[in-house]
């Protein structure tokens, strides 16, 4: 069953059908979760896309575009070539389909994964499997349970498949892959410390006790800096994560569980429903203010800060930092990562600026899709 | 005619002729100008050398060394293999023999130019032609005549030789990477703006008018921060090349004369012999004591910024910068780089750290290395 639908995704352009130069590489794409991010993917591919074939010999082919309901496969739009925007076909969703279409094309398949989605993340396996490299801003592969990880990470090294996840610590900003290579060239790391959640650094940077911190949260919702439930965000578990991402990279095997982690979310409101959450809110603030007096007393800021040492010990919570801290500094949301090393001991290496928002994390997937292109064979 | 020296090199450690595994890559390696970033690399190499191939199944075969005077060739040293440390064979430099020698092992070859030769670079045409790959914190080649350049990356290019030079500006900050990933993914710079001297930053970080400009710069000298002469410092030159570089790597195909440069070096000064400069260093304390009495006056402070625009516009200067700017953070010899483009743009993207000294140098050489090993297939 085909369906036409008017389409609400930016207009995907078809993929050509001229034979490629010999020296040209091709990597097929699906793309999963054609939301915010993903949607700025498809923008940035398509605005890209000829220019790389003339600059890089690369011709990154977009296959499919899945989201939780709906499909769109390129030979579906055959008849279609040549059109600019407008009607696309769908036809239902099928996560399974995707890997095996992809492969028909016997070019390295990508798949992006720019869902928020355990159900995606079970199919993992069985694209590493077959070669298949993943490309993810998803954080929940890679925070989630440590025998998945190892399992999943076992089974791409075994088949080479890649799995490139740059974008689920601060966005399009150079943060994993600058850890890897410390470790990789064989430094040794000493801690790791950074605002991680641009959410938590918009509104602490904004929280000088003239306004409530809850009017600062409404206010987060309505820039589209908060999630609708900014619990996500208040309570640390979004940063937690990020946190076990990195220290994974630096070869510690944490899980969420042993991240010690203070949530700004008052206990008796952790688990009522959002509407509810959002009608107490105000609940936040008489805390929030009375930290915000401490922070002044002792001249400094509220931060929300991850600390990772080297021996594993891993925290996410509210500190007060010296005004004249780097991590003081940080403008509007941005994130910052400090890493000190023993070769970066006198000074650390730093690292700051935008860590959220849909254009800055899709050029970072796009650039990790770059990297699966270098990396594999014409 | 074979020479046997007592080397002050640090302890080479044998090719293994044991037969690597099916999956393993290998690469093979010289070091060209084995000095101190030379000689920090090949501890690094050595530490990290067996858990490469157990890790990234990579065997980073060291092959040559060679300096101004010497050579050293592992075929040499066939006798003494299972040797540790001690006494190593070395015959005369010939640095047209590198490139044919390396490519005996039938792996991937790759050339580390750590030295700051112009002969060296009269080389990198032959390597490129041959297939080798060159890795290289030296500036010549990557700044020099736009015409050489042009046509050294032309033949890299039509041969498939890597050619990676990230360590040129910022040592082992990740500046080239994450600029060449921004205008991949169809990003457009708006601006670039940094101190790229970890000698300037240092010296300004010190002036504060207690003590005379002229005396830390002698200081500079002796902690190791500053050249023996330190005009290739305070001319702004290394700078300026480092400017060209960023610029190069942005699409804008700029020369060294193109850069506005303001020399801190007084121009009676510029041409003399470096002994009589050191001698006359004090008339640089005068200008320089203006200089920071101005900055006071408008609450700022000195730095040496490197700027350029997308325009192509690049000047580096001496600059008062108000103390809430960035720029004012740097501490000791930290380099800083600020990208504003099109996605950075309400705030940058800016990376921070050490510019500066062999160990990070070496591991960013390092890096690039193991770059080189990623894209070649195995």
């Amino acid at each position: 069953m085909n369906v036409r639908v008017s389409q609400a995704l930016p207009a995907l352009e078809p993929s050509p059908r001229a034979a490629t130069s010999a020296r040209m590489r091709t990597l097929a794409l699906g793309i999963v979760g054609p939301g915010r991010v993903g949607g700025a993917l498809l923008e940035q591919l398509r605005a890209s896309r000829e220019r790389l074939k003339r600059t890089h010999r690369l011709d990154l082919q977009l296959r499919a575009v899945i989201d939780s309901r709906h499909m769109w496969l390129d030979c579906d739009d055959d008849a279609l070539n040549g059109r600019h925007g407008g009607a696309q076909i769908w036809r239902p969703a099928t996560l399974a389909d995707l890997g095996p279409y992809l492969q028909q094309s016997h070019a390295h398949a990508v798949i992006v994964d720019c869902s928020a989605s355990e159900e995606v993340v079970r199919h993992y396996a069985d694209w590493f499997t077959a070669g298949i490299h993943v490309v993810t801003p998803n954080k929940l592969a890679e925070s989630g349970p440590l025998e998945r990880w190892h399992a999943l990470r076992e089974t791409a090294s075994h088949s080479g498949a890649q799995w490139l996840y740059e974008t689920t610590v601060g966005a399009g900003l150079p943060v994993i892959k600058t850890l890897r290579e410390l470790i990789d060239t064989g430094d040794h790391l000493t801690s790791i410390e950074g605002m991680l959640s641009g959410t938590l650094a918009w509104l602490l940077d904004q929280f000088d006790g003239q306004r409530a911190f809850s009017d600062l949260v409404r206010d987060a919702i309505v820039a589209g800096y908060a999630e609708p439930d900014p619990r996500l965000d208040l309570g640390g578990m979004d940063v937690a994560r990020k946190l076990v991402i990195l220290a994974r990279e630096a070869g510690l095997t944490l899980s969420l569980d042993d991240v010690e982690v203070e949530s700004l979310v008052p206990a008796e409101l952790a688990d009522v429903d959002a509407e509810t959450f959002m009608h107490k809110l105000a609940q936040l603030d008489a805390p929030m203010t009375r930290r915000l007096a401490q922070a002044s007393a002792r001249n400094g800021v509220l931060r929300y800060v991850a600390r990772l040492s080297a021996e594993g010990h891993a925290r996410v919570a509210l500190e007060v930092v010296p005004r004249s801290h780097p991590l003081a500094n940080a403008r509007l949301t941005d994130n910052m990562v400090v890493f000190s090393t023993r070769r970066y001991c006198d000074n650390p290496l730093v690292v700051q600026g935008p860590g959220a928002g849909p254009e800055v994390t899709a050029a970072g997937v796009f650039a990790d899709v770059l990297r699966v292109a270098q990396q594999v064979a014409a």
